[in-house]
């Protein structure tokens, strides 16, 4: 019966986007390590760029919307071509090894997306069950990636259309989320957690103070997205050659690192988070650094993903906003995470799991109050412009809409 | 604006809920102990069923659904009255006093229902806004009964209709039941939490155990739901008159009781369910009796939840289970009881969060592994009929059926 038929295709889905995230997953922390003993490489990260467009141009991609694509494709009958992976692959590492600030979940969704769909047509899915399998693979690369299984299976469930949660596919995405989390193990990987250092108690300064990060999250996920598409709208239409846009880009990058004489900005940026979150230390600008830093390198055209430097900026600015408010550092580093999260992404379940598989169950409900609040007063924002809004954040009403990303 | 109105009306709503909540939740308590000690009490549960069917039938309420009538209230133009209220925490606290076997939650759903309706009466507000009050008010009650704040704020979000979630209502509802939470506890209210004894680690083993776990409970949930309603068919058949109904009811119950020697499954036997999640210790037929007091008890036209004898049976079931299996008992209770949970109501992700609640976070995926499997192999049935499932279970497709209670 179905779940027999679902438990084959789960595993196989999970095993191989566990392969491919583990192996993604290495590369990335492998150039990372290249990068830091090599400083030299980041003035590679112009012709790192020449050379990713080259890829993308003659493999036709070029014209291709990557995650809004893959998105896109669960809720229709369009196909997820299959070249996307390994242009995602090493366009993604490339951007990493020479220093551009991207994450890898752009990377994870475009990569299971085509493994979802390979193992599909393999098997000659019909078109119903070939959206769950492109759930499966995003779920299942993932959580090879960030080490979250649950997280990543209700991320892949909610972010295609909010509001509406498709649980026929919610097995299919488990079983390929915890297959492929385990296969990462197997690998090696070690799964990020944070030990918080104190968690503050349920109380009414608390859940005030909890409020009002959350709703600073807001605003600053509404910048933030608006701020990556409006500067690749600039980009465009000031550079209109893609390889002298992603060129001045990657001089503008090399230019900011130098004067700023830091590489914290650089890449994913995990020790940052790991300070903010473990010893509740941030620079107060560092959030906006990070901004700056991201928008420019995915806005003149390299690869990855919005969501590592999602969790930098909330790390910083969560640390940086606990000290204004007299909270724990911290802990609001790690509401500020997941706050950040949920305003770009709009997906408040994955985001109280988030917090779950990050930082344990004993912040739980001021976690939540985090992502309800950044939730609600982010509006019609995100970073995805191929997600859909299916209900009103402020009404029980049916609006069924794209997010936005211009002011 | 729209989060400062909010606010307010959750601040009311959630205080509000948690008087009462609280008081309904030391009534029962108190009513249990009398039992306890007075253990000729039980003898009275026929007469205390005719004074039940005595109020309901003066307040000209005898033909209102209950619980089906808040979650139908919610979707609809719907009112709900207000008589509801004072009804369900009488017949409740009648039948705890004298033993019938029920639990507490389809009053917390009542209760909050009417008190959501009454504050949006009061203010006017439009019927947009009273589905989202009338959603905090089932979610305030329900989080001073069960001291789980996140819990009762995606019950009350998802329980309405499977597959789609409105949150509009997140911040309301959570505000309202962390305030109810927060009432309960200056209450002197202490909220169920279980430190289990020992969790298993992510495994292939513990994986397949916990989906051969997963589906005994959709079978039994099944069963449990068809019983309750077929039970109920059947006595209507046979005595139409309601008060010679509840009356013979109370005395098989009183009967049952007497030929077993035990009031293990009278009132909510949260003594029971305590046993086998913290000393995996439980009978191995206890599940079945307990479905069939329950049954006898709701059939007949007793008043109380499900919820916690679906707890009861899940964590008995579970113990036993796990026993078979060669699996951590206690811990396979704690399983049996979200898996049950989520196959009698049909909501995975406040299954998850109740994991969360009451266990901790060490044993989540296994938790939600169980209430994924529990939930797609339970078909279409459901404790309340007025909920809707959205999307099928086992496809990408619209359904937007009622739930079944009938095989």
């Amino acid at each position: 019966k179905t779940f027999v038929k679902w438990m084959f295709l789960a595993t196989i889905t999970g095993g191989f986007g566990g392969i491919v995230g583990s192996l993604f997953n290495m590369c990335i922390v492998y150039v990372t390590k290249m990068r830091n003993k090599n400083s030299w490489l980041i003035f590679l990260l112009p012709l790192g760029g020449l050379l990713i467009v080259f890829l993308y141009r003659i493999c036709k991609m070029d014209k291709n919307s990557g995650t809004n694509n893959v998105i896109k494709s669960v809720r229709s009958e369009e196909d997820v071509p299959f070249l996307l992976a390994p242009l995602i692959f090493i366009g993604t590492t490339v951007t990493h090894l020479f220093g551009g600030s991207v994450g890898r979940e752009g990377a994870a969704l475009q990569l299971g997306g085509s493994i979802g769909e390979m193992t599909g047509k393999l098997i000659k899915l019909n078109e119903n069950d070939m959206h769950i399998i492109r759930m499966c693979g995003m779920s299942s690369v993932f959580s090879a990636l960030f080490g979250t299984p649950l997280t990543a299976t209700f991320f892949a469930l909610e972010v295609i259309s909010v509001g509406i949660i498709h649980y026929s596919a919610f097995i299919p995405c488990l079983l390929s989320a915890v297959l492929s989390y385990k296969v990462s193990l197997l690998f090696g990987i070690i799964p990020e957690t944070y030990l918080l250092p104190y968690i503050p108690l349920l109380s009414m300064a608390s859940f005030f103070k909890t409020i009002a990060i959350g709703i600073v999250c807001a605003v600053v996920s509404i910048i933030f997205c608006v701020g990556i598409f409006g500067t690749n709208k600039l980009f465009k239409k000031w550079l209109r050659n893609p390889y002298l846009r992603i060129f001045v880009g990657g001089v503008i990058i090399v230019a900011l690192t130098f004067f700023l004489g830091t590489t914290d900005y650089n890449g994913a940026g995990m020790n940052v988070i790991d300070r903010a979150v473990l010893e509740g230390k941030a620079l107060p600008y560092a959030f906006l650094l990070k901004m700056i830093f991201t928008a420019i390198t995915i806005g003149c055209g390299f690869k990855g993903g919005e969501i590592v430097p999602t969790l930098f900026i909330g790390a910083t600015l969560g640390c940086v906003l606990g000290g204004l408010l007299h909270f724990n550092p911290a802990f609001s580093a790690a509401l500020g995470m997941v706050g950040m999260f949920c305003g770009v992404v709009n997906c408040p379940i994955a985001s109280v799991l988030l917090s779950v598989e990050l930082f344990g169950s004993g912040g739980i409900v001021l976690f939540a109050t985090v992502a309800a609040v950044s939730y609600m007063m982010s509006g019609y924002y995100g970073l995805y412009s191929g997600q859909k809004i299916v209900y009103s954040k402020l009404r029980t009403e049916f609006i069924n809409i794209y997010t936005k990303k211009e002011y």
